[in-house]
């Protein structure tokens, strides 16, 4: 399953890198891209393994707000 | 010897911490600190080790400007 979520404060290439270090270590996440001009940030996941409640905390857990 | 540099270009907590850590493993720094709001990075450092150009240099090389 492929998602696309609206992610806002960051602000930098280190931002965008937490943001897709910290999905990536997540079991059942495939693959995480995060746009640092867009916000947006789109995750390969199966769902069986995660939730997106689940990505939605990973990511806020970083510092960032999950719009 | 403590000198304040302007630095432009930190956006986040994640890029002072690029910075400060840069500068700490440079050899003749004892101490760095930046400040994200004032964009000020504070160095106390030994003259006779590292030299005030290669500071800035190592800054530059985490892809910031520095005044």
């Amino acid at each position: 399953m492929q998602t696309e979520l609206k992610v806002e404060g960051m602000t930098c290439g280190h931002c965008t890198g937490a943001v897709e270090g910290a999905l990536a270590k997540e079991a059942g996440v495939k693959k995480a891209k995060a746009n640092l001009d867009s916000g947006l940030v789109t995750i390969d996941y199966n769902e069986s393994e995660i939730s997106l409640d689940k990505i939605k905390e990973t990511i806020e857990d970083q510092g960032y707000d999950v719009k």
